[in-house]
């Protein structure tokens, strides 16, 4: 399945979404996440949700566990069977799953309407996630943002930060589209 | 760069993040994405903002264009030159690399603290995005939420999906392990 070569290694960005992604790596790995969302802890559920080939689930389930999103535990002596749990590393994860799953709801939409309901229990709201900021409490747009150098950048990069950012910063026009066709079924 | 046999269309899948995953394809597509954000709109600002290849960045490019991301626009005739911005579909996304961002931020950070800034200009305030419940306004956290089917899924998915959720809801615990070291510079 995989035979890409990795040339670039964002690991060492000073991006957190390079570096999100660089760990991410492929496909599989956020779909072997969202089944531990929805539930899986045992190969045999991963594998069946995903209908994934047993050497590349145990690839990514090896490789969610080193990154600690994953933790293996015994849970059967005879045979000895081991379950995969989501760690607090994991589970934070799942607000990126609930952007994914907000921006393929509204814009790869087959016509039918979202596959997956949140309801959020404590108040019993179904409904998408939304991005706002913690202190004015409106929803936090790309239009609304200002990207500045954090501390996370060495001098000289937030300075060509801020040079690479001026000299794009006249030109910023979001373009509206029409809502995606509902064509197919 | 590519050479990746793609087997499965996650993109027929029933669900709205395995049709995000797959319209990304691979690591380089939400970069590009980050650049658009971080305001390139030329092709040699894309290229120096990543040190990408050209054919690589063409093709993105390309699928971002044809998916509906991005618009290509002429911005000069002689010679002539064309220009991508952020569609409405495409500035939306920037609620998927806030979620990257974030969980990026707190569970890869080299120890320096973030990269970037996000300030929320309408407001002033700098920090980071939360996924909250737009009724109750508290954080949508795994814990806190049922995942159930929606519209999009047939009858029998539906039934599917929720003998699968039942199978598996009585084993969800979630594991605490310690904030990431800062060991790396």
């Amino acid at each position: 399945m995989q035979s890409v070569v990795k040339r670039t290694p964002f690991h060492e960005w000073p991006c957190s979404v390079a570096r999100t992604v660089d760990l991410l790596g492929d496909w599989w790995t956020p779909l072997v996440i969202r089944e531990a969302f929805l539930g899986a802890t045992r190969f045999e559920e991963f594998q069946k949700g995903l209908s994934i080939g047993r050497n590349v689930l145990t690839q990514r389930l090896t490789r969610l566990v080193a990154e600690g999103l994953l933790e293996r535990r015994q849970y059967q002596d005879k045979p000895r069977r081991f379950e995969y749990l989501l760690t607090e590393k994991g589970s934070d994860f799942f607000d990126v799953m609930l952007a994914l799953l907000r921006w393929g709801d509204r814009w790869l939409d087959k016509g039918a309407g979202p596959p997956l309901l949140i309801r959020h229990k404590p108040c019993g709201h179904v409904g998408r996630a939304e991005s706002r900021c913690p202190k004015c409490d409106q929803p936090l747009r790309w239009n609304d943002v200002d990207l500045e150098p954090g501390p996370g950048l060495t001098p000289e990069l937030a300075a060509g930060f801020v040079a690479t950012a001026r000299s794009r910063r006249t030109k910023k026009p979001v373009l509206s589209v029409p809502e995606p066709d509902a064509t197919e079924p």
